[in-house]
């Protein structure tokens, strides 16, 4: 049985929507990231680098540990051989928005958030910064969702599990998608999605273990 | 003929050096980050992000433009069969190094050398933030390569060409690999292969075109 360490954060969500999504059963573990139980020793020995999620499956008879949102969501993909294309262009651009996402929204988002909320003393440059490039972010997905129907093309993939991710958790960061109408459209058919809200509903029911 | 715009960064560096590796033939194609070049309304129709590198290959004899630096290797990976194994285990632990760089090193290295050098106004704690984060991140690559000769096992692949490229760039941020003798090894074993010469005094020597 696989297991997943999440708690109802912009990266853990994007596994229980892809195992719900794919019909895989999974036992979902709490990590309360609210009392920095990600920097446990007993979860730091999951993930040394002390992020959430990571997925536990058995690979070759084996224990297999894997940490990194999007390398678990290609891991899943190859494993039942869903929403990642074969075909060579269409699966490039599937790699394309996962980087973007992983190196360009997910970083831009949490920084704009962090400098927001979190900071000790406010950065009015650094949260300008992030705030500033995750709105240019949005902006790019709206261009390209205005003449496609998801963000690698014509099918559902891993790239809009990857991106509803954060874009669920806009809140933190003080988005919206009230600029972005292609993508607010994008955002409500992948939240009606039944998969999607099994999962969002399972993550949201996470109980502090702690 | 694979056409590559690129510029003597960090990530536009992985690609020739993927490139050499494979054995493929290249054109390299300078687009001068240093005078904006990335922003003028001709590299924009390439890649609406701005960013280097792109690549162009022909796919099923049509023109096809990729972007994200890391996505690019795992395409030439795919086309060439080569520096990403079937192995699963072995082709996830990849994938999340790929990750963990574009994620987390990739923006916390680029992040401290613009807070260091490029803020119009000193934001101390943004400084501190991604620069301890930076630091953190080749403790944890320096405690991987204590155990196995590659980033994602005994191998070296995309994984090993995506890390080097901001480690190469690491005085930007004004890095070093002092205390991470293990990763110090393995950059100094990267650096000293010939196909990661030849690609780097490629990009060295692009001449700006304004």
């Amino acid at each position: 049985m696989i297991e997943v360490y999440a708690f109802a954060t912009p990266n853990s969500v994007k596994i229980p929507i892809a195992l719900e999504e794919m019909g895989l059963a999974y036992t979902l573990r709490s990590v309360n990231v609210r009392n920095d139980e990600q920097k446990t020793a007993k979860f730091l020995s999951l993930n040394p680098n002390g992020k959430v999620p990571v997925l536990i499956d058995d690979v070759d008879g084996e224990r297999f540990v894997l940490t990194e949102s999007a390398a678990i969501l290609i891991y899943l993909a190859e494993k039942t051989n869903e929403l990642l294309p074969d075909d060579r262009a269409t699966r490039a651009r599937v790699f394309e928005q996962l980087f973007l996402h992983a190196s360009g929204l997910s970083p831009a988002f949490g920084n704009a958030g962090f400098f927001k909320r979190s900071s000790p003393e406010p950065q009015p440059l650094a949260e300008a910064r992030f705030r500033g490039e995750a709105v240019r972010l949005l902006g790019l997905l709206d261009m390209k969702l205005a003449n496609q129907a998801f963000t690698a093309g014509d099918d559902f993939t891993i790239a809009d599990i990857a991106h509803f991710g954060w874009l669920w958790r806009r809140q933190f960061p003080g988005l919206t998608l009230d600029d972005t109408p292609n993508l607010s459209r994008w955002y409500d058919d992948i939240a009606a999605r039944p998969a999607v809200k099994r999962a969002i509903s399972r993550v949201e029911g996470l109980a502090p273990t702690i």
